[in-house]
């Protein structure tokens, strides 16, 4: 297991202090495990307390032992109830909270011991930092990306005709497991999971779901309606693999196309269009353009090349993003998106997804996990990008 | 796959309305999807209202088509924004939302469209509710159990000397995944996940984590703390295997041994001791017993056999509950737990799960999921209970 070095860990939290003095913040609570573990390297039951002008306190439920071990923070201590809390903290006038993750009961539990002051959402602040991957991070997505490629690499002699796609979502679910992947993608939403099991093939991949993707898939139940199914793999399909990988909590995201037999024209086609795409915005990305302009302009490549009608998705169903960051959430900070304005910054880890949906046939797309660095780009999830008949 | 047919959702919202008249609520939303899927039979990306003296609405984001062929309720209507919904609302008094699970920037937003009405927390009435299964549900909670049966089967000839616990967890997963197990388990929290691959060997059954359980396991990384590890199994070490199947939304819970070669002595005594504290609670619960009662009871057996310090964890990790109600979340009411009062209701299930840890040499027990039905029990998860050398 790697554990967050000690200078690592106070590189992150120097950042979220400079963002909260300008912010004027006295403290802030970090009760979420996804921004804690990025800013303590525990997920152990803990509520990190980060003062502006004090050293921070990692309060610990369960298991503290394991928390001393994971964790570089100083001064690690127990605690039971909120009460206990705010035995170690000096009143404060602005306070940050995670108002965007905590549900609203347990903010109201809070308030009470917090007198008169002043509550913010200090979720933008870790968003903010987490933007930008640290040598220490890329290392980690780096491994992520080879447990993928080597889940990747093992799809050709797993697919069979007439297997359902959940059952090779979990042939690849099992191996992955056994090089490290830990299972669960994480997404910072109440109603939204992500499965890593997102094979579509044939007409599964024109369905739209509940996920804010140009594809959703059948999935397995009303209360599963997103990714594989118990639909049979066919012949001449195009069968769509966007299988996420995690380790140690940070994710990978990639999309290959595969087919029994032969891959439809109209797939080949489309695919190398998205290919051209994702190519041409990541050129782009390089010149400096702001993440809307990069939206906009993989839309008119589409539009040029005959796809505008199925480009991230059909109809009222299209997508508004191209690209999503990706770290110790599946989606984060930068996105490629229609409302976005910021540039792509130099150590954004992002993945790229040109897709596209042709009503009651199907989709195809490429996705890749890809990193700015030095002014140059460069995939992590390197795997063939062929069109894989088998 | 299956829907909720029309009578078994009417059925569930008329519960939940006799609740909320005696709540004096003029209406109430329900956000969470684990909720709205009780109530509407979808999961469709939607929020449903259910005013007090009208028919409910399902307001639906995405997709109406499926929400529309999955849910029974009568109307159902598009909405982009908070805006929308309320097009369609009458100004109300006191309002029930979901203030357990709904972030409170989320509740922000929409108390702005509710001028001075009083919220109520409404998630208290869905798990009232919840509490009693009605045949239909308890024939998906079956078709979840025959296939946890099969997964169970199937341990011994995949168990070997030398493979990871993550591994055989990968291959349960796999073979599960293609029998129709949705692959994630849900629980009410913000920062609690449960995995599937929950399976410990030896020393990692004695290895306490973030999760309220007696034993967390190692699990894979800082990010992963519970759960299934990379360490490699043994022989003549107890091998606990609590892997949980959802279908349809509805979870299955169950505990089973093994060993490679022998079960070390100290096991075999204490997984009989769980047995026989899981069937003598069992007998009294049906003579309408308290949780609390019954809680007590069993630590009190626990102690007279000699094993009150290994009993549901040790030292100041013990845990205050004996079994949890299990449904469309993985622990729901009702509880055998130290401070909860009430009988077992017939319809109940439930997975009891005495355990005993014992330091640095592992953990053993039996979970079973269990119904009350007729003033008599029927274990559900009916898998050979003896433990399995192979």
């Amino acid at each position: 297991m790697k554990y967050a070095p000690r200078e690592e860990i106070e590189t992150r939290i120097s950042k979220v202090k400079k963002l909260m003095e300008k912010a004027s913040l006295d403290g802030a609570f970090f009760h979420y495990k996804i921004d804690y573990y990025y800013l303590a390297g525990t997920m152990q039951d803990s509520l990190l307390f980060i003062p502006l002008d004090e050293e921070p306190i990692l309060f610990v439920k369960r298991e503290i032992t394991r928390a001393r071990r994971e964790s570089p923070i100083g001064k690690i201590v127990p605690f039971r109830s909120v009460k206990d809390i705010f035995a170690h903290i000096k009143p404060m006038k602005r306070i940050g909270l995670q108002l965007d993750v905590i549900p609203y009961n347990d903010v109201v539990k809070f308030k009470a011991h917090l007198g008169n002051a002043e509550l913010v959402d200090v979720s933008p602040l870790t968003k903010e930092v987490r933007k930008v991957k640290s040598p220490f991070e890329i290392g980690i997505i780096e491994k992520a990306a080879e447990i993928a490629k080597k889940v990747y690499a093992k799809v050709p002699e797993s697919l069979k005709e007439g297997m359902t796609e959940i059952e090779l979502g979990g042939i690849m679910e099992a191996y992955a497991k056994t090089l490290g992947h830990e299972g669960l993608l994480r997404v910072r939403s109440l109603n939204y999971e992500a499965y890593t099991w997102h094979i579509l093939s044939g007409r599964t991949g024109s369905i739209v779901s509940q996920s804010d993707s140009p594809m959703g898939g059948l999935g397995l139940s009303p209360a599963f309606p997103v990714g594989a199914s118990m639909k049979k793999i066919k012949r001449n399909e195009p069968i769509l693999v966007d299988f996420g990988i995690s380790y140690h909590g940070y994710h990978m995201d990639l999309t290959r196309m595969y087919a029994i037999g032969s891959m439809p024209d109209i797939f080949v086609g489309a695919y190398e269009a998205c290919r051209e795409i994702h190519y041409r915005v990541l050129d782009k990305a390089l010149e400096g353009a702001i993440s809307k302009e990069l939206f906009e302009y993989s839309r008119q490549l589409a539009d040029k090349m005959g796809y505008g009608d199925y480009y991230l998705g059909y109809g009222h169903h299209k997508v508004r993003f191209l690209a999503h960051g990706i770290g110790v959430e599946l989606a984060e900070f930068p996105y490629i998106a229609a409302t976005h304005e910021y540039p792509i910054e130099d150590g954004s880890v992002f993945a790229i997804e040109p897709k596209m949906v042709f009503p009651k046939k199907g989709a195809c797309g490429i996705e890749n996990t890809v990193i700015i660095e030095k002014g140059k780009y460069r995939i992590l999830s390197d795997s063939d990008e062929r069109i894989i008949i088998v």
